[in-house]
């Protein structure tokens, strides 16, 4: 097959949106905040109470109405701690007031202890021009009843959860977690904690993926290890379809005569697309076995990273209604000259380092000590050259969990 | 205080991290790959295993000696798939030989099937020239026998894990989760799910920081919400000091008479540093109460998850022994004017848009939403100001879990 007839990452990743869109998941459930970090919301988070809830003071001070003053000293005529609620201001007087403690109605500005001064009869003397407002956080400052906080389909992490607590929820309303079926195909693999016989490999790419698709929100169903049979190929998939919303298998998706899974997709199934322009990853089949879709990754762990963290995650988000599945890139300098142009749009693993992305010494497509050393994907679209110095798209893979 | 007796970030991290060093967790325990995430290696992952085990095919194809080979057409004397055990091979023959399979003693060289062609008489000849190793990824290329894989000090992500699965492990040798007691204080907090008094907030620090402690590896002990009383907090330390590796409380550190845990640390206690030129976050506070390290955040939510997520998460890192505790960052232009040069170092929630960063509009420290809308945070050095199109550093949210 030539370079021209492969896919583009673009296209793929726009097919399979437009596969996740129509396997939205509708089911939601109400889960307490401790439980709900990497799940996605329902609905959107209504603030139901202002922020702050009061008008609050932002310094240790005393409060005053600026209209009462013209230089003299004032009486301090009541003390508010946080968490206390205020008498209102006597005119005349000003309140002794600590960070956070609701502004007493009447008072209108709060002045920083460091400015002023206390007299022996226990009077204040303010030493500064004081303006209206000053010191003060305004009742809903951050938000106001009402105000959408967060909108259905944010994924929840400790900054959402935090919010959705600071307005008094116990709960949150998430998307049920997607069932993946996760299936390693493969004659040559072992579990690990078995002896390995000759010809045979230990199976990574379960362990990679399974706590991958955790982080993502998805509950794991560990379909085992298949051996390279069409018939029982064929039998699996018949089961697995009822038990999951997506089937996620590793290996046996290339051209090979081995390679019965892809085989099977393209017989029995609905293969989507397959041969990408994506390097390492070509093979990555997606499809449908009856009416569950499956993502079929390239065996090889490298190309196993590269083809899950750009493609299968955007799917795995885009079903439980996240909206925005591009990961965080950037551009950024590159520490290499990268002189030949290849045909496939090229992930390599680099390390940042002073400012510029370099490259891990070994990229060949089986090594993930690369992915380890490196903090994120150096992007080389297809026919390009670089040179140290010049630009290129850098996707941290903290991002990508 | 004068900013010039405010203590810089980097002297702060430095003395946080020599107050680690001494409390460095020397425990250590075996756990299942499934249950590793987040955890750090207690000792070297060493290599009991070349990989791969045995020289490979890279491609479908087939195997020969091209000592053998002058032009003459093959027979095909075996078929080798991925997970058999290879014949020797006949000299004089090739062997059909599939992507991952083992290469049979006595080949030296595969050849892809796209560049044969197969003879009416099953013979196979090769139609372009032949080097020695092509297309073979030979024994122990990732990695042989005893390299050292991962470092003791590793955090322990997907691609290590599959690392150690890699190598037939079912467990790893991590250090023991550190132990946090996780102490809100002030009399303004009341828990989500209780009706609000007036002056009163919901607690959101404590679900902020529980998450990010759990992603940082460590046990949390909920200490629950503490009044502003420093006999209580006394008795509430002394308590703690036994049961937790770390105590970190949030809220009752400024200089204001309500802020009795800071006076508590400084009378009973025996803190390190408070006041940092850091904005926000000024009033972190470092100490010990006899002889459990304690660290005092603000009460504001973004000042805490500024000075937990900058020099707080360096030292939970540390005491489990991970080395590199300094989190990505990156130079980013920015997308906005920084006109006052500030007397603290500022760190601003921003979002990367077009390669520059965009500065959440509402800066203020009361605001987690800026922190869900951002991708990360803009330092900006004391003294400093910039333009538009300037470079600032960019620390991504994501490598702070």
């Amino acid at each position: 097959m030539s370079q021209s007839q492969l896919m583009p990452v673009e296209e793929a990743i726009d097919r399979l949106l437009a596969m996740a869109e129509a396997q939205r998941l509708h089911d939601s459930e109400s889960v307490p905040l401790s439980d709900a970090r990497q799940r996605v919301l329902a609905s959107d988070l209504v603030a139901t109470l202002d922020l702050p809830p009061w008008p609050n003071s932002a310094m240790d001070g005393y409060a005053l109405n600026v209209g009462d003053w013209s230089g003299q000293p004032f009486a301090v005529s009541q003390r508010i701690l946080a968490g206390q609620a205020p008498e209102a201001l006597l005119p005349g007087t000003c309140a002794r007031i600590f960070t956070g403690a609701p502004v007493p109605e009447g008072a209108n500005s709060v002045e920083m202890q460091e400015n002023v001064e206390l007299l022996e009869d226990g009077r204040v003397r303010f030493k500064q021009s004081l303006t209206a407002g000053q010191n003060i956080r305004p009742q809903g400052q951050e938000n106001r009843v009402g105000r959408v906080l967060l909108r259905a389909g944010k994924r929840l992490g400790p900054f959402e959860l935090a919010i959705a607590a600071a307005q008094g929820c116990t709960h949150v309303h998430v998307v049920r977690r997607p069932r993946v079926a996760l299936l390693s195909t493969g004659d040559e693999l072992a579990e690990p904690g078995t002896p390995l016989k000759p010809g045979c490999i230990y199976n990574s790419n379960r362990t990679l993926l399974s706590h991958w698709l955790s982080a993502l929100g998805c509950e794991v169903i560990d379909a085992g290890i298949l051996p390279d049979r069409p018939q029982q190929t064929r039998l699996k998939l018949e089961q697995l379809q009822h038990a999951a919303d997506v089937i996620l298998t590793t290996g046996g998706v290339s051209a090979g005569d081995a390679d019965c899974l892809g085989q099977v997709l393209r017989e029995c199934g609905k293969p989507l697309f397959w041969k990408l322009s994506i390097k390492p990853g070509k093979p990555l089949t997606v499809g449908h076995f009856g009416t569950v879709p499956v993502i079929s990754l390239p065996g090889n762990p490298t190309s196993a990273l590269v083809t899950f963290g750009l493609l299968a995650r955007a799917y795995l988000l885009r079903i439980q209604g996240v909206e925005d599945v591009t990961p965080l890139s950037f551009p950024m300098s590159v520490g290499f000259d990268w002189p030949k142009a290849g045909g496939r749009r090229e992930y390599l693993r680099a390390r940042l380092e002073a400012g510029r992305a370099i490259l891990y010494p070994n990229q060949s497509s089986g090594v993930l000590l690369g992915a380890s050393w490196a903090d994120g994907l150096v992007e080389i679209p297809e026919g390009c050259t670089l040179q140290t110095g010049d630009t290129a798209r850098f996707i941290p893979f903290c991002d990508l969990f």
